[in-house]
């Protein structure tokens, strides 16, 4: 840190990302990417013409991409805000609501407090029910600004369409932002309420279900005043800030919906698979509706697992916190990959491996 | 704008690119961009398998680019910052040491001022002499941030080495941001006194001279401490954002090196024949070191000239402030565009277009 550094940046603790090791080869089940590539139709859209076309800026305003995310949802280019993935847009999110102050779950996207932190945004976590469940009745602020997570991560479990739209019935006065990264691994989005709630924000990233992580692509949906106002932050920071190949890509993805929705349901059919092997080895996993499992034993450690696990050339995410320090966060991956993964578990478990 | 969005915003005004229209086929002189593409080898590492691989999250760290780019510059990795183009950086500079204040040109790069109001830094515009040219003089804070752009945009005048170096001298309290966009095409930068000063920062795009304008990639080379500041507070706000892709552009550009020095070398010479051929029709050229011309006719008012030329299929930029607006700006492309931009400016200025 230098002596220059402003005084309100000194103590900001950043963001942690999920590690990326290069002293060998492992199986990666850390960050919650997808195991699919993009679909060929949309590999397909990137040829050397386009590559030399890098040489012009990219359209600021996004506008073919939001017109097509539009289409997707119903809603019209107005309703949609662009951004360098969704952190890009969660980190608007804050900057412009923030001011009253901000409500989160204790136990959630470890970001959130992080924004809050960075923009002096005063924020209050609010504990998650003991089976990990959020209590949406909790959530009744006077202008502050609701952030939740649906599927809740690290947790993955959901809430249904009646509980949020609770939530903004308690909530008139207060932005309520719900960031639906999971949601594609069998939550409900809840944008069809964009209509009656001129206070809800969706927040959606292509780097999960839309396997795109690389490309560096989010959205928000909401009413056309909301997303004006993110606008004239975005407009205010990095107008460009989206690659011109990765709006071609998000174009033609919206394109090949279906491949998607596929990949999404065999996540979802090996997550099952995967639940049920480790149920089967005593492990407790919470019912996730995520591309990710929250699991623990009993006869094991958490931070010992992941690291043996890490040992075996296996990736998982361990989080050093209260309440969740026995569990570990493992990503759906391919069906041979998760075949894999409980093998080495059982080896470890076996003992001689620690 | 929405009744939700916090006061500090309400008035901010934002950031205007230089218009994309679409309407008909431009002679595109408005942004600055390179007319050539990237360099061949730069094109060919981007193959069906690489996009494939955007299903992964980049590096954040970007370790392998910044280590090249410190090579390049005869640093080290921890020297450089490594954002989503250069006005990624700018935004993280005014961020973190714009807490005293800041001084600018006032007739600098626009968004500056922008940067300033976002994160509510009380700033000082320094004005240029009548000639357009920086005193550096002028500029003696006592711990406000110093940004310059060096050459001056839209000016395209630069400040030597041993102005930039008095600057230094002037300010030991204030991070001095030198932005260096354009300095490829015929200034000197700075880059060699961050040994000396502890307080410089030299900022750089690929926008420009590196064909790469829609890649969206800009570093900072500085002071490790610095360099340390910027990196957490990119960390805290969205620590993936640079596209995978362009990252490995943005090495394999390193690589490149000549291809890009002849480039420079190409737009300097047009840039020379430009600027003949305008003054002997009559126009006043300030001396430009970037890869644009700035000039003035005294037959016909500038806005006039913008929209007239614009009719006829060529884009510049028009900046309607005072002192200026009588100017345009042009970006230097290939010999045969800007044959035919004098072409088709001798038709209006001939009569008969306006």
């Amino acid at each position: 840190m230098s002596q220059f550094l402003a005084e309100k940046y000194k103590k900001l603790e950043a963001y942690v990302p999920g590690e990326q090791p290069r002293d060998m080869e492992y199986i990666k089940l850390n960050t919650n990417e997808s195991p699919f590539p993009p679909a060929p139709s949309v590999v397909d859209v990137i040829d050397s013409k386009q590559v030399e076309l890098l040489r012009l800026y990219s359209d600021p305003t996004c506008l073919k991409l939001r017109q097509k995310l539009g289409d997707l949802h119903g809603l019209k280019a107005e309703n949609v805000f662009v951004t360098n993935g969704s952190d890009d847009s969660l980190n608007f999110i804050f900057m412009a609501y923030g001011h009253m102050g901000a409500m989160f779950p204790n136990i959630s996207y470890g970001f959130y407090k992080v924004y809050a932190e960075l923009h002096q945004v005063e924020y209050t976590e609010i504990p998650l029910c003991k089976d990990f469940t959020i209590d949406h009745n909790m959530y009744k602020g006077w202008g502050q600004l609701i952030v939740i997570a649906n599927p809740n991560a690290p947790t993955g479990i959901c809430l249904g369409l009646k509980e949020i739209r609770q939530i903004l019935e308690n909530n008139p006065k207060s932005v309520v932002a719900i960031d639906e990264a999971y949601v594609d691994f069998g939550g409900e989005s809840c944008y069809p309420l964009i209509a009656e709630f001129p206070n809800l924000l969706v927040v959606r990233t292509y780097s999960k279900s839309r396997n795109l992580a690389g490309g560096r692509l989010g959205y928000v949906l909401g009413n056309k005043d909301l997303i004006e106002d993110l606008e004239k932050l975005k407009y205010s920071t990095n107008p460009y800030c989206i690659n011109r190949l990765t709006l071609l890509l998000g174009e033609a993805t919206v394109d090949a919906n279906d491949y998607y929705v596929d990949c999404c349901k065999e996540i979802a059919r090996v997550r099952e698979n995967t639940t049920k092997s480790l149920e089967s080895m005593g492990f407790e996993v919470l019912p996730s509706k995520a591309n990710f499992i929250f699991a623990k034993t009993d006869v094991m450690d958490g931070k010992e697992l992941y690291l043996a696990l890490k040992k075996k050339g296996v990736l998982v995410r361990h989080f050093d916190k209260p309440q969740i320090a026995q569990y570990l966060r493992i990503t759906i991956g391919t069906q041979e990959q998760m075949n894999e993964f409980i093998k080495r578990l059982q080896e470890i478990l076996d003992g001689g491996d620690k």
